[in-house]
């Protein structure tokens, strides 16, 4: 495989900390011989284990990019021993432009893993992670919220795995993250997702969903800076014990726990994010655009269980997930 | 001035529930004789009060689509006495697109009105709102949200009248309304709102903001439903008696409560919507989108007051109100 | 009212043909010195009456516009005595898009006479057709059709005024069209049409629809060409007899005859373009695009008539007229 | 080669007639977690063979869409022996869109085969249409037409093949469709066209051209509704005899008769479609959009032919098919 | 007429140097409550005269904008007399946008004179300018120049007037700026430039054009200081003589001055910039893109004249000017 | 690899002059069965040695375009001995959009080499160069020039080799050209260009920068046609001799040359094109386009060298190239 095309304009093995940029060249009608700059803070301080801290992988899902800005500008080198890698917009045009994938190839960068030096600009990027970046690493934090188009009560996940030691330390550092909720998913399909290049290069990895809906607050800002430094406990890098706080633990039962449309419309949601649902009961409605006087669509729960994430525009079309659903663990 | 070219496919003066359209001439690429199709329901039950419902003024507002969608699909003719107009999408292009102001024109509804029979779109749809719907209610219920890019506490609002006996019989609307607030805003600027044009025919006019985001949630319903049925019956249309609750007073002092970023980046409240604020506090941060490492722009309040209104994407430009403060009334 | 911004690359007194421009100015992105140039060709021949030929009126539909331009590029000064302007494509800038509106500032050029040499660019046309062309001109044919969203069998109109002397000449002008169809409708509505510009200077102004959707075929550019010279032959500019064939007298008796769609999806016809149907019968069927095993709405004819006119795209959306009927005058 | 990403809600084994959809994840900035949601229709009567009927591989050919909505409404299992799965509209997102090709990822459906579990959204459906459907068909009948762009007369079609046994058993399903015309063409080239998939395992593939223009007549949707019961009949899905007509055999002679534009500018047929032209004879002027008093472009037939297939829209483009020719088999 | 929209975060009559917007209010999908934020900078020091400078009117034309950015950051108060406004950049979303006009209305900044408060957004900018900034000042220097699509000799300009002593002071306001030509152009056509809007009010306006193509230079920059310098004391504003220089002093003789393309395609200028050409010299080529081997289009010249523009982008359309000359006055 | 789908309406090996296409089948939504039409030329006189001119690779370089259209309109085949193949608008979608890459796929030319048959359009064109074209020439001139953002002073250009015999040959070659300046470059990365295609097949390949910003001068244009006929010249195909003219030879010494902006606003370089600068001088300045009064951003050179490309546009983006440096070789 060839070489990447990014190069860093930072040292990843200096003391110090350095504010900088991943450059890839992308030539383009409104600039012959442009890049794609993405920006990229490392702070290092002596020998030890390395973090690396990612948002925005996709672009607008604003609490890690949000806590992730505030880390970069706040943290100091002697109050860490070993590194810390902070790329805080990793789909840095998707970012810019407030979508959720990159206007500039249409790319979900969480979609393109592991990656091709050769491929799409999105592409690039990934690779550049895979081989790169996660490769110096020892633990990956990856803060995702549900965007513009879902709100999901803010968890820590992890997933099963068949080495069970692999797991233990994947669920060990998610409890250590610290969010309200802590969710076990079911195995992983596909290997296009940034979870599979860290977990297969033996690395602990650790994922979030902290709300969403295109906005932040000042708790959901709380509980991404609060995660961040127990990760970096965790991991070694920050001094002090990991903040523990009482976690419920869920999982996802199957794939009915989330729910697809079949109709467009008004979305009215009757219970509400964090209710519990029982089996048959209406969950959301959904109302005809076009004409008054008409009989909404019901939507109703499959079995017992927590509503953990809905859709968050009140426009629903046929095939968007608008509820996603789980169970206690 | 010319008669509208709108037709109506329902008859106001016909008793029952009728569910229909108000019909526009649109000539365009797609149609060469077609039309814009505003869905209206009319329930009339022999004499009394007219109350003409309104929602969908902006696009993205859907407390008031929902509840009007909701309330035009249940309510039974012998449950009222007089007549309700109910146009629950009143600028349906809008609607349809999911946005503050109409696709086809770009008309902003609230900006447009008298409006003008021989106009734009949007202002043929406001002259027939002014010269055929307000003359025959006399109360004008227009249910107003955030929409997409704010999210404003609960309120119903009124504002400061020359005719002291016409601005009491205002407020006793919105208080009628039952929102968990009542704002009292000073003279509404420029005669361009739908305000203006009902209360220029000496109509009672409430309008509300019922938080926004660009979704609902089942407790925004909720106000929305009760609100509805409030001045339904204050209206004399439904029987019983208005359902009070607590509702808090304030007011808007001066232009300075609208806070505009001269800064564009990621926005981060360092307060609630719902929280007090004091003179000088910090209540919001704008981070460079650029580059890391950077000291973000902070926002303080210019006096002690409550957060009623925030910016709701995390993306914020040059130019946008981001927060918006009250003060006790 | 000011002088027009357009000025003609042809002289209009001059003998002989030439082929020119009216020279519009538009200052825009693309150049800061740039002009909307419609094309146009002047043929005369001494003295005599002067016939207007206009065609493009709307972008898409090319009948006229083919005729027109085959006109143009073969008739000699020395056929005709008097004057022949000749406009094929009158929306230029929406010919060129392939839409019935200007892709410039979205006019629809026959919604916006008389005009305003101070207003769109579309206005500033049509001004300039209503106080420099339509002065100098006898009679005026413009040339019709479905457009790329409509398919009207082929027919010259003419109107009801209060000036029967004038309606005879009117409907004589038309009648010498020599269309299978001769369409005699109601009064117009409103004063934006290009109709009214014409007649309201005492000028015979006819109208015609050939057919359309889009494309023409060798039958409907011979109904053109004939009725071209023959309205020619009526206003004496061109030597010989009208060639008279038979045409079936219509009328459209009310508004119903516009058949108006409630419904969305995919439009079926039950019967074809110039067949009778009956009070009741099912004429057209809507099917849902959204799944599979739904019943299609199903429309009816609301008395006995001729399909005159149906909608030529399959798709339908609430609020297009899909079909038009006519009666027997 | 990876498990299709595609769920059906349908169970291909169960009896009775379903109506459901194909689920294909697409995560997208207007849905997190989207999906493309094609609608398919599966009846079962016991064993028999298995007949796949097909329409909208390109989104704007809405002859077998329409037939095929309306035998997915109408089909009674017990009309049937074996099974019966339609998905009339192949390209959902192109057919909603009124386009050839995917507005989701430019896709022209009948360019992807055999299609990509990893690929495209249109690859996706490719590969699921090419690994999941075709294997449990015996005999599949795609219907197209012209579409927006072409005119084509109505005819099935098959190709040469090596396998003379093979040929003559597809020849035998195109005549038993039963359009007035059936067409004989040279070995397909490419190996990207549903065709191939379909042949490449065995099974006998039908082909039409059903006119098109983007519209439909009651004729075009008789014959193939007719055609639709004739294959059923042929592949013993129905009972009864296949309905045999008419039918003229043409084939194509070689790359000439598919006349390309090299200008661009209005297009005027001087034959109709189902002309037959004379070798040397103009067929086609191209008149200049731009001015006036030009000399049209000629296009010639070189040799003596039936005009088969036409271009619909009136302009034309240099590159663009706008003729294509047929001689007697 | 109504009060501006508009309001100034900058108090004209305070002592000392401010940077601020003017605020107009923008409420769009975007922003609920959103402004147009107009940079601007106010330099006062006492009594005085006052210059208004602007830029940016088209929002592609850089010198100017360039000019007036420097001058902004490097002006004391104690540098000068008087008062000076700077606006750099007059039409700021289309500088934002890189246009010459703005993206959000369309607007051409210098066709909307007076203006309009209730208006567009560009016609509400061009009122603000005419009723409350030219009312201020004595002496306005608007600095224009080819934007992309233009190159123009760099000239100050004035023209014809009837009151001749005004005229007078035009004409030395524009010698004063010291560009290497000084033009003297017929009189204006119209009133809705910002030209009019200054000079019906009384007050001095120098325009000038100073090169363009979309770009800049360090010549071009040093013109636009150098003149703006002047002009200052020329107004009396700044201390010291102005910079006398050799000026070629021109006047444009008539509209076939502006030379019009009748065609489109690649634009091959024979001569350059600054070269003076004979009557019947060939000036220009343009090449057909569609095919090789045609023979080019040649323009030449009406007359002897000095090349002062020409069209920069190599692609011409048809109504583009394309060459603008002059003669020594 | 399967058979291009490109097929030429010349034939390469006959004697004289063709002017025709290369026809690619594009299927669209504007045309079922389109072809994309790439003009050329091939002139032939006997046998010889054949050169491949070639323009437009990016379709917003025009000197090439410009020179190769003039010299397909004005060769005779008697004039040369052997065989040209002339392009002159290789990327024939982008040079009719007058953008840098094809509207159709997004395609940049010059990334897209060696090619594939089955990719994308500009793919599959970068194949039939590779495959078709390039083995049947001897020396290929590829005329580039800075397009619509660069603007680089005008040189022929070639870049280290392992194969030093061949380095000399393709050096010789470039200096034949005969322009102002001669530039040697590092060797190329990746292999994707039509220089690797060219030289992997043993043959000369010279390239040139032109100047650019979107236009061109008599001047760029007499560069361009005197250094064809030098290379023809050269190659043996035109008769006489090379003219030799004075050339500074040039090279890049290393990545710093290519300077890139960290910065977004508007772009003043404080020195011009072709002028020396020491290391440490300010070379540009970028100013903030959001407000007034702020310090500009200053770019320095990191050594002395001379400036032989800038970005043209006025607006600078972070990422993009605006300053390019040189030094003697």
């Amino acid at each position: 495989m060839s070489e990447s095309p990014i190069s860093a304009s930072v040292d990843y093995q200096r003391d110090g900390i350095q504010h900088g940029f991943l450059k890839l060249p992308h030539s383009h009608d409104g600039s012959a011989w442009g890049h794609v700059m993405t920006p990229i803070t490392v702070v290092r301080n002596g020998e030890g284990p390395t973090v690396l801290l990612t948002g925005g992988n996709h672009g607008d899902e604003y609490e890690g990019i949000t806590a992730l800005l505030k880390l970069a500008s706040r943290v100091q080198p002697e109050q860490i021993s070993g590194r810390v890698i902070i790329v805080p917009m990793l789909n840095h045009p998707a970012v810019l432009n407030g979508t959720r994938t990159s206007p500039l190839d249409g790319g979900n960068l969480n979609r393109c893993f592991p990656g091709n030096p050769a491929g799409t600009l999105t592409e690039k990027l990934a690779d550049y992670l895979t081989r790169y970046l996660v490769p110096i690493s020892d633990v990956v934090l990856d803060i995702h919220s549900g965007g513009k188009t879902l709100d999901l009560l803010p968890f820590a996940a992890t997933h099963r795995m068949d080495d069970k030691e692999f797991e233990a330390r994947c669920l060990a550092g998610a409890a250590a993250f610290g969010a309200p909720y802590t969710l076990f998913m079911a195995e992983l399909e596909g290997d296009v997702l940034f979870d599979s290049a860290v977990e297969g290069q033996g690395k602990v990895f650790i994922s979030t969903e902290l709300r969403g809906g295109g906005t932040t607050t000042p708790e959901t800002i709380a509980i991404a800076e609060r995660g961040i430094d127990n990760v970096l406990r965790y991991a070694g890098v920050l001094g002090g014990e990991v903040e523990t706080l009482p976690s419920q633990a869920l999982e996802i039962p199957d794939g009915d726990a989330y729910r697809v449309s079949e109709h467009a419309g008004i979305l009215e949601f009757t219970v509400a994010l964090g209710d519990w649902v029982k089996e048959g009961e209406v969950i959301a409605r959904i109302h005809d655009m076009h004409r008054t006087g008409t009989t909404p669509q019901e939507y109703r729960a499959p079995y017992d269980a927590l509503l953990i994430g809905r859709r968050h525009p009140a426009l629903v079309n046929i095939g968007d997930t608008f509820a996603v659903l789980a169970v206690p663990r």
